[in-house]
């Protein structure tokens, strides 16, 4: 199978996620990075382009430079794929020009800034028929589908109560705005959109919720606060109810002092509760009423995981896979898709437009039902 | 030092926790059972006396006369506390009666089953000068002890955020209320309260997390839920903020399937975070921003312990103490201070009237709110 | 049933392991503390009689009084048992009196300092035909119990490896010999015995591993060390066989700093690997190669345990018991067994004079081993 | 800095550690698959080549092939460096041909099937002065390598005891040889040599023990067993002594029913303890006798480790990097050297012939001492 060529928009000297995106592409094996329009400035774009190893004429001082020149070129030589690695605020702008020039897209959560970005993408995906994937990386890792199936299956009964928290400490300090390239534009309303914690992590804890039970938030009653001096959330909680009838609890902060990057969820059903952690993401926790707790392990040799779920992995039990290789599960599923393969599971595998939109849904509910006092809104 | 000498009010056979009142002032080592009304029925509370070895003119039929004959004996003789162990119901009844008749009293939470209860017991408190003991089990435990120290030392800065759960499963499906004597009155509104799960064990949580933080939990928006059939709450979550300005989530269910009894909490100050779980009371762990994760052990040797908190364990580290013993810890400070001990520490290391209305409260801001749709209610 | 009257030999102020044998009896329930010659200075022996609640005239100068004089008492008012919780080279002497003054014998382990010592004890265990108990707590832990179960009944088939480690750090510096009560007479040859940790705690080791497998080691290959300037071993290792042709390793140290009190296992069986440790002793692990690995919980309600594993809890699941329970059980079941009750299980539930020698024979291998260059030694 | 082109020899279709190396080497960044012989069967051989997309003409049918094609092709386009992917018994001659034909090497461990061909490697390194990286994957892990920086400093103090194990049980089962590429070749001894689990798994955990002390094993009394019917070893375990004077044991398993990939590793220095396990490879543990444990996360923005340590992570704290991630720091490293930088480590961070000697002389000494009976070898 020809690798998908992609072109990434974003990613340049000293950003994270880009990095994150062009390895896990690499580790997916069925991606070739092809161009790039690393940078809003046009000298430090081409600058990243050579140190990644593009070859000169694919690197573009900018994003609309890209789209036009690799449009021009044969069919077989161009980049098929755009991957947007921007911040929220520049994300509409590169996606729908992006569609529109007829490539597929795939792109960073959440998927813009406002919900009328969000939704102007939305319009442009389907006005031009393209694919566009979002990376809500969390539900790239195996023991998360694994959970998914053995909850949606119904075989452990109804979603009683789910228990969410995505906590990290790096805002934990009044000085962490300053000189802090991650925390500049992620705290800034005009690059971020409205919401901080919420929108960056917290949209993150909502999707696992959905993703794993298949049911969607239907309701929400959510405190969001910030240190002093601060323009959005930083913390915050909610309760929740899902479509299915059970309740929740979600915690999304980023000043939980000595929680790094702290994604974890608990998951009661009527026969069983599923515990799942992010940062030690190879072993799931099942715990029954009269049995012995379970300890599922990750890899690609475990012969209790479904067999898709064993597919998807490069290395057999104690092996440990992380993040980078959750990362790339999607990008590789996204990529055998676009070019045909099916999957038998129901689900794409990754965040798809509908689950992007109800994140933009969340982050509004959740600010709205915060600034109105915690009262309860619907999604 | 002389035990004290006590006379205890149900607890008969059956029963679960009379006989961890028992253990738990025998482990105390200062405390000595000489009396007891163990059953509301005469014959059965006999034979209970006898089965623990009561001597046989100390058992009594009924606790009015326990109360009644244990006064007219010599005072060096007689009892000097009455141990209440009846479910809520009848908590009020042999409280006020034993305070009256000049016994101190030391008496499982809930205090009560309604708040007038509650309050009628805590006049008699008031009227007659006796003393009285709550037994909150868990803030018993040394390493919560150790961790109220550092939280309200201000070492750790402001509490932000609290994360508590007390989860359990015994009642997790239909039929578990029938012919199961703990569930029978614990889940009937007539002996329990208009309060299951949230009065139960909820109660716990909230005494932990006033008990650790110094602090008073003072709003509230609670949602509590039941299965199908049943007459109160089973399973429940509230936002709370704190009196410091912290924020929190509390979560009570005794339905969530695989958790055995598992009371956590997750405290999150400005420059630590502390971690404590019921289940496994012989570590704590605390986050920090800059420096590696700590792991705080119990043991009467560990030199960084505060010297109270290691002298109130029996065992060097990694000889674990569990329930009985943080149980035992209620009834030696107690029995100390009943005998003219002071402690240096300015709490007094088990619930006080205070703590127990407070208690009391609690439940009734939970339901009232979430009667009321899960609106925000003060404390 | 009537409690079990037992007079104490050892275990007076600043010692500390009378005071855990009284508590474990306090917590068993069916023992009363009747008598007591708690230190060879008559003066300290009488102040801690008074300190712990014994009556003046039970309290003895000597235990040569002791067991005089509670001889001559009437039968249903004199003690029953002597426990002897004194320094290894003061067990053999008032053992030996004790067991031919009529009284049953309970003795903390080891058996004796030597094993000319032990076997004098066995002769006399065996002429006068009274009982003993010897007190290798670690067996009296519930999961324990249920290990031994699951490997003996051989549904998990043979037994192929056992990795054994007791480590702790108490002595790892060189100063710790000074001013330590305990180190002193444990690291002083003419007190403890020709072994140093391997007497300690490797017999607790090695005890396990038979307790649990039902076999014998039956061959090791040890070496053993100490740090500069002492006299007796602080630290070793062993390569060993067993009876049924499995292998193992066995790690005894006092010198491993940062590990507390870490007695742990791992016994590798050809369906099943069970681990279990100590410190967190109320989890036991079962790993499988197809299955998904077990967490097994202890606790009085936990339908998978077997029933007198369950019977021997005093708490459900999720109230932790600790080495006091242990302790405890290990009196409970010797008493139970002294006033006639038989247990279903094979084992008697507690160290037996076989059990005893067996673990002299252990050190004695262990000491020759070494002192060979680690060549192999039977047992 | 132009990626390293290399060229691979075995890793076709059924493989497992081919995926693995080229996996890495895509995830280090610094490399680029050239060219491959990637089967002893030259259809196979071309059809793999196809699968993972490498241009037919760069495609060989045979490893002399590769070397004599790839030496003909201009400097600037031919493969710089061979990896060699293939059983142990296919390592020495296409490393000696492939060091004569004029390229580096990359090697899986352990170096060989026989010390002969492991020297004959040596030789031809030296004759050649080429450079040369085996595999010891693990060794690759941040935090180990943060371990060495530890221990090797002195701060802890002398090294005094280390117990390492690697226990697998994908060799439990006598069935377990039959149709499984993997067993059958680890488990024949003209292909794997006359080490079965010391050769493959046990040669890690003695270089781990090398790697992270800076000391070297002298001295090893080593019991090796296996199921019956095979003919190599599948279990074992040893004793043995550290040029520094420290004892340890070392067990390597493949038979450990339940343990599926299990190397951890303890060592106690007179300080400090620590304690690091591959299957939760981004926590290590460090405990002190006189304070907390510590818990120390991987993550390139954790303040506390090196320098060189941060640098080497691709992701911060709690985006957990696991086994593909650790072999990529091998590939990342080796081939900055071949580009001509140098590390401030003291370590290549790989090891190097002379490690990969002595883990040939480590195979030897345990088959030499099981061999006669257990008894003491030198290394």
């Amino acid at each position: 199978m020809e690798p998908v060529r992609y072109g990434m928009i974003g990613g340049g000297r000293g950003a994270f996620i880009g990095g994150v995106h062009r390895t896990a592409a690499a580790i997916a094996g069925n991606w070739r990075l092809t161009a790039g329009a690393l940078s809003s400035d046009p000298e430090r774009a081409k600058a990243s382009g050579a140190e990644i190893g593009l070859p000169a004429d694919r690197v573009y001082g900018s994003w609309p430079e890209m789209l036009e020149r690799e449009a021009a070129l044969r069919q077989s030589e161009r980049i098929e794929v755009v991957s947007i690695v921007t911040p929220n605020h520049m994300h509409a702008a590169p996606a729908i020009a992006a569609l529109e020039a007829g490539f597929d897209v795939i792109i960073d959560k959440p998927l813009a800034d406002t919900i009328e970005n969000a939704k102007a993408i939305a319009d442009a995906v389907e006005r031009t028929g393209r694919r566009i994937a979002v990376t809500h990386t969390y539900t790239g890792y195996p023991l998360v589908k694994q959970a998914r199936q053995l909850v949606t299956s119904g075989q452990f009964g109804a979603v009683r109560r789910v228990s969410v928290k995505y906590t990290q400490d790096w805002l934990s300090r009044a000085a962490d705005l300053v000189d802090n390239k991650q925390a500049a534009w992620r705290t800034d309303p005009n690059q971020s959109g409205d919401a901080g914690a919420f929108g960056d992590i917290g949209t993150h804890a909502a999707n696992l919720v959905e993703f794993i039970t298949g049911e969607r938030i239907t309701l929400m009653c959510a405190e969001l606060t910030m240190l002093p001096g601060r323009a959005i959330d930083d913390d915050g909680a909610a309760l929740f109810r899902l479509s299915g009838g059970g309740r929740g609890t979600l915690t999304a902060s980023q000043i939980c002092v000595g929680d790094i990057n702290d994604l974890a969820i608990d998951i009661y059903c009527a026969e069983a509760g599923l515990h799942w952690r992010q940062e030690e993401p190879n072993t799931m926790r099942i715990g029954y009423r009269d049995r012995p707790t379970e300890i599922w392990h990750a890899g690609a040799n475990r012969a209790y995981l479904a067999p898709d779920i064993r597919a998807i992995q490069r290395t057999p039990g104690g092996h440990p896979e992380g993040y980078l290789e959750a990362f790339a599960n999607i990008y590789r599923i996204f990529g055998e898709q676009l070019r045909g393969a099916t999957r038998s599971e129901e689900s794409p595998g990754y965040a798809t437009m509908d689950d992007a939109l109800r994140g933009m849904r969340f982050i509004a509910a959740a600010l709205e039902s915060s600034r109105r006092g915690a009262v309860w809104v619907d999604l």
